[in-house]
């Protein structure tokens, strides 16, 4: 039976201390839930920390690549998806979380987030960037929601999910 | 030798008669300045103006297409490239671009915006919508650039191109 | 650390009675080896047949649907990824795989062959299909492997793990 | 109106003499009966030769790249559609193109007519390569043709067209 899927989408290099941290977070809280943390799988940022936190907590951890194989990969990503499309594998991100969560806020991250909305996927921004709240939650405001710590994030991603 | 190709980037049904009428400009303009229009190509809001204002000024059109086949695209455009990726055509149509010019906003427009962004392509916003100015603008304050009217659009296009 | 994925590929509705068992016995025997399985996904043919011999030994069952979501899923794929890309999605296939075992042959499954020879990944024709094996290992000698029977497709592929 | 497009699929760097030139003389005539000529753009054997061919005939050629940028295309591409995708890249080939005509043969021209197949598009072999057809006519007996020479292959995508 297809497991749940709790995507975790944010900055690499360019995160933020309180990003990475928030990540951990995130990752282990995900993991303790008996969820499966997707990332996009690089040895950077939101991405690594939210799955160092995940396997801190036991988790499966899985990594959608924009990579043909494993340079530049978190080592602590369990299962990899090498897609070898860039940016365009965002929407894959998207597509397979029952739930995106925004961890910071980045060029990258507002794709995701964008796809997400266009494809109906809800989405919890963990961010106090307030011209993000603002534009996303303008964009769609049944979908967007805004948590100000992992553990909002994840009371808001439970209910969706039973939902 | 390649061809300049201007990527017009727009909302489908949720167009506002405005962004209807700004993309035909700007499809005119620019099949007037003798670059390529390059448009989601299906028949719907500002890709369907854009492609139709091309032509009215004998313009080449390049439509890549979410679907496989021709089902749901605009008749306007001449050249259909079919990639039956859904949103993530949507990296494509942006790294296809020379500029990228997006002329209101939605989800899918603030995707392909985040992505010409992360792929370090120039972006012009055509829209009053504050929010969307603030917002990319803080994503990247020097690749982000604000027009009010189609012709200022292609001003600033004109100079991003010549640079 | 990153789990060893084998990716068992075939037909969907075209794959015989004997492509249907053999890749069920694939399945239980990637499962038994502490791989994870990899296949297309779909209620269909091989791929639901090898899902479900990985699970019927507890194994870790991956499928990359062409689709945006469940909808013609098989319901032994416990991670689901979604990528909307139709049969684009076959170069993740191969690219996510460590090994890539053929059962039985089709055009999406050629496509897959064709594709990870393109990418210098290993793969195991498990066919008596004379014309695939002519043509195959006409095309790459020293990527290609051919077996008579699941287990001697999952020797080949120990080999080529430990290599 | 859309126009008419005609896919070229051949080796890149492994192309033989003879490929490079039945590439030259397709893209020659593809051009002259007003098609537009569709290649995977890159600087290379057949995509090269059959660019350079079409615009001998002054034809429009377009390159569907598997970059993300311009590195390592052929100079004689009008339109340059950037994928950044690999090889994922080469089921938009097939699909933009009315009829697919394959110019010898290798891994990756192996994997477009497989998936012009799975997609019910015609494919012309232009190749004297016995496994080939056997192995493709085998797999879809009524949408591939053999083709001996260039000017065959035109006739045969005449007929396919009008149809």
């Amino acid at each position: 039976m297809r497991k749940i899927v709790i995507g975790v989408m944010g900055p690499g290099t360019g995160a933020s201390e309180t990003d990475r941290h928030f990540a951990y977070e995130l990752g282990k809280l995900i993991a303790q839930e008996g969820w499966v943390l997707l990332t996009g799988g690089r040895n950077a940022g939101v991405m690594a920390a939210a799955s160092r936190g995940a396997k801190a907590a036991q988790g499966l951890t899985v990594g959608i690549l924009p990579t043909a194989d494993a340079s530049g990969m978190a080592d602590t990503v369990d299962l990899a998806i090498f897609t070898d499309m860039g940016s365009a594998r965002n929407n894959i991100n998207v597509l397979s979380s029952d739930v995106v969560i925004a961890c910071g806020m980045g060029t990258g991250t507002a794709s995701e987030v964008a796809l997400a909305l266009k494809a109906n996927k809800p989405v919890v921004l963990l961010s106090d960037h307030q011209e993000s709240q603002r534009f996303f939650t303008g964009l769609s405001a049944t979908t967007v929601f805004v948590a100000k710590t992992p553990q909002e994030a994840i009371a808001i991603t439970q209910k969706l999910i039973d939902y």
